[in-house]
């Protein structure tokens, strides 16, 4: 279901917050959930994952984690101030230290030229401190870019709590 | 990611959901993600799915889902009552018409004589109807388990929209 590479990441990662007491969330729209499937497929996550969230609509972008209303009819829901709002929201939200956010287009539908398939925000959250930021256009399907976003989430967020 | 059947019963459910105009969520515990990262494998999935909740620990299952705190201390996460909530708690909570819930011990730790590894309580919930309930013990290790839910849920969700 996950690739070596991703289910190694979700035990890093896990390893590091139980050592530190550090709770994770995540807050997902183009992986629908997948980066939270990777982190509890690892045995033991429950002390550290604490609950994801997947607002995939942007009704539910606004009313799960907050992220403003004009701010998603001004820029859309992909871009990186959406990205920002919701790694902050699922902090803000649940008892989480650190939380990972994703907002892009899979395909393959919904490319513009200035948005193209496989444009991914990423954005990883830490209590009291900068909310780090990624932009990538990932190659590839619908398949291949939710793939690719959920190993780049994983390593945002490891970064996050190095 | 997903397998086969999987993938054609989340598109069958799209499908169905679509020409009758029906929104759906997902309360997530064992699973972590997986059943809404399996509807949204499939693409225009976001003309359906409306949010997901991965409601991991108790906390996150009263503050997302209004499961009652109470009901959690006496009987356990594991348990029909709650995946019952879950899955009410999921349409109050969201813009849905209709919503899938499991609940249930993915291993390798946690089991007991009375709620063994492999127990799944799973629930469908439609908006003005009866919520469906299942139990199943499914066989395997954690992998095997979240898979397996994965495809009950999809199929207890198909049923409910028929």
């Amino acid at each position: 279901m996950f690739d070596p590479t991703q289910l190694e990441l979700a035990a890093a990662i896990l390893d590091r917050c139980r050592a530190r007491r550090l709770r994770v969330a995540t807050a997902e729209s183009c992986t629908g959930g997948l980066i939270s499937g990777c982190l509890t497929a690892i045995p033991g996550s429950s002390a550290v994952f604490d609950r994801g969230f997947i607002s995939y609509s942007n009704a539910a972008k606004t009313a799960l984690l907050g992220v403003p209303e004009d701010l998603l009819v001004r820029s859309g829901a992909v871009d990186e101030a959406v990205a920002r709002a919701m790694a902050e929201g699922a902090l803000r939200t649940g008892e989480a230290d650190v939380a990972v956010a994703v907002t892009g287009i899979a395909g393959p539908g919904g490319g513009t030229a200035d948005k193209p398939v496989g444009l991914v925000h990423l954005a990883a959250a830490r209590a009291g401190a900068d909310t780090w930021h990624e932009r990538h256009v990932f190659a590839g399907g619908r398949q291949a870019v939710r793939a690719a976003t959920v190993t780049r989430a994983l390593r945002l967020l490891a970064g996050r709590i190095a």
